[in-house]
């Protein structure tokens, strides 16, 4: 009986780690908001464009599934089945009491970077953009800018450890950050 | 034995949402990262000041204790016992192949906001106040300014869930969301 209790609790914080596909296609994980927050960037943008411009320019909001977040804190690399979610969305200011800066809006899309080396032998990763209310989105195609800057920039693998505070002083302490341009 | 094996897993998971004194003093949360994370703001301030001509304001980091979280989906209210953690981090710029926006830097304070109705029986919350390497911290004064602009602005109960894009809707929805100025 408290078995059966127990598990009650634990099934759904074990389904937090899980994406779903539908063929080919990512069903849009739909509690990454629960996961393990790594950091929050403003207006980032990696080459010249209009962003600077922008007055209200996007959040970017990065979680992870905390399996590979537990992972990542022991050994600095990432493990198989690793889910990154950037949740990229929209910024306001000027509300309620606000004076100054800008705090985060409605309407977010995502992109989904996974390690899955079954799933795609050739790279490991793949990475899955769904529009705003898209809920399933194939996978980006592998000549992509995804994974070329991914590829050369990352700092951990191909991902940008660089950008989150607590897990670049982890790879620093392990030994995985690479130098990157 | 099984329940053993599912409660050893299950404590550490419990633990995760405890703070603890010493006394009247608060000792840092250390785990808090793992916690839910609520939103991030970029060079917020609530008043005419200085913070507009920083170039490279502070982003502020708001989480929650994960059973706090889920009691408030299902309410849109706060339960005793609720933990939210402002961590103010340092932000920088064109840093690897960032070229415009900024991403999170090193050096956190810590600001927490806790309910805890028999601990603090005159406003049932309280707050305590970190610098970066502070293991300890004593209540704020019931005169500070945290609690004047909490009580007068805060959308649910003495919190700034107007800043906090999925809770807003949830309030909204449940119908304790108050309007504020």
């Amino acid at each position: 009986m408290r078995v059966v209790y127990v598990l009650w609790i634990l099934i759904p914080v074990m389904a937090t780690a899980q994406v779903r596909y539908t063929g080919s296609n990512m069903t849009r994980p739909d509690n990454y908001r629960e996961w393990v927050w790594l950091s929050s960037g403003f207006g980032m943008a990696y080459g010249p464009g209009t962003q600077a411009e922008n007055p209200d320019p996007p959040f970017d909001n990065v979680f992870v599934n905390p399996e590979a977040y537990h992972a990542f804190l022991k050994t600095g690399a990432w493990p198989d089945r690793t889910v990154l979610v950037l949740e990229i969305r929209s910024s306001q200011q000027k509300g309620s009491i606000n004076q100054h800066g800008h705090f985060q809006g409605d309407g977010a899309r995502v992109e989904v970077h996974v390690k899955d080396a079954q799933r795609f032998p050739e790279k490991r990763w793949a990475f899955f953009m769904f529009g705003e209310s898209a809920k399933s989105a194939a996978p980006a195609a592998a000549d992509t800018t995804c994974f070329t800057c991914h590829e050369k920039s990352g700092a951990v693998d191909t991902t940008f450890v660089q950008f989150y505070p607590i897990l670049r002083d982890i790879a620093r302490q392990k030994g995985t950050l690479k130098p990157v341009n």
